[in-house]
């Protein structure tokens, strides 16, 4: 790692860290780890091997990739693989043929798919450490996810071509109207369906529920000519939609 | 790219172009076309699409990518996210209950997933320059490719553990006795099958014929347990195993 790209990091998460409600506990002394600390080669063969699905059900990245993750999210890196991906479902929508009924919809995951918590992320480590799901789940009831910038263009873009939205999120029943209005407010202007996870479903994994989801819009007519996720259980299971898009994620791992 | 590992690649590609048998033809003036450059990042947004199975059906690699995929498949970062797969399989393999009857088999590609054509691609651009078949064939036909180490490694690991091997592959029968001949020479000392594609199957993708001899495989009473290939096509389509791996290669694309 260049000096300006290591000072750039721990100035961005200087920044960030002073943007938080408990400055005073917040901004510590670095602590650095030499032992700890894994060569940017081995986090990157690990990172590769979360996007291709071979290491599955991990809960936190490897100790010592904390830099490397944090640098691949903000440093250029996390952004260019999210516009090749983008990109490429937009080339794969643009060959489809659209029906003028309403009824070929694009699946959207919403967390670190359409909605960035990098800005929580940031604060703990980059998923290199475990997470506080109590500070966590403060900071979605926030309301201030940003979009992210590559898959709202690609939104914008579907919606061009008279393909419908749906997104499709692990959140709760409970998380309907803050989300509604962070997506609003992030550029998400419209969609067909929102769907959160009702009573019913809580303690289902991801895929389960979603796959039976999926299954429901097909059985009310929808065509799922797309599906993006950041997470392999966004897109696996069953009634995957016609093409699938993995977007990155190295900050954490749902089942 | 340093110049120290610019000039230690070009250093390979002269080594290997000079071990051609067609060296005279070979040896041309470096064709330098700064134009056609992409930065290191963008062609590792490609790469990392491919592995993860955003960008398919794709002929060759992104022009201006050739001298970052020689530089990662010879410097080293190909060979460590293999050995992260491998080590992934491992982990996963010995969690497993191996029954003692013998019908417990983990299924592997042979090319690019057990034995490597390196030696032919770095003459040939590395899959950014269109491949001239014929001389693909008569490569194949020599039965040198050597062992993929890390998958030598974890074959040798699931021997030990009680699990059988089968190999199964897109090359046609007529390849049988170089292939068996060439796995026994590169390290591969012992089978349960070694599946080719046999007449009838010659027209059909490679996910519904491996899709097809798996089904076989199942229907003679094996447990696939594991499922090792190169190809989204390995690993793809029906009967798959109960876990899959999907080693990198940015080369070239089986539908």
């Amino acid at each position: 790692m260049s000096p300006l790209i290591l000072l750039s990091f721990f100035c961005v998460i200087l920044v960030a860290t002073s943007q938080g409600s408990d400055v005073v506990h917040r901004i510590q002394p670095l602590q650095i780890h030499p032992l700890r600390l894994q060569s940017d080669s081995a986090c990157l063969s690990w990172r590769v091997a979360v996007e291709a699905h071979n290491i599955i059900d991990w809960t936190v990245a490897p100790e010592g990739c904390e830099g490397y993750i944090g640098n691949y999210m903000l440093g250029g890196q996390y952004r260019k693989d999210s516009k090749v991906v983008a990109d490429e479902a937009y080339e794969y929508a643009k060959s489809l043929k659209i029906r003028d009924i309403g009824k070929d919809v694009w699946v959207f995951d919403v967390d670190e798919t359409v909605l960035s918590h990098v800005p929580f992320y940031a604060l703990h480590g980059f998923g290199a450490e475990p997470v506080n799901y109590i500070e966590f789940f403060e900071w979605l009831a926030k309301g201030k996810a940003p979009a992210l910038p590559e898959s709202l263009k690609l939104y914008n873009k579907l919606l061009s071509l008279g393909i419908k939205v749906a997104f499709l999120t692990g959140r709760g029943e409970e998380l309907r109207n803050i989300t509604a209005t962070n997506l609003k407010n992030a550029g998400y202007h419209t969609w067909e369906k929102l769907l959160l996870r009702g009573p019913g479903s809580e303690n289902t994994t991801a895929v389960v529920y979603k796959s039976a989801e999926r299954r429901k819009l097909e059985e009310e007519g929808y065509r799922i000519v797309g599906n993006s996720g950041d997470q392999w259980s966004d897109i696996t299971g069953t009634n995957v939609g016609e093409r699938t898009f993995k977007l990155p994620n190295p900050m954490y791992y749902v089942k």
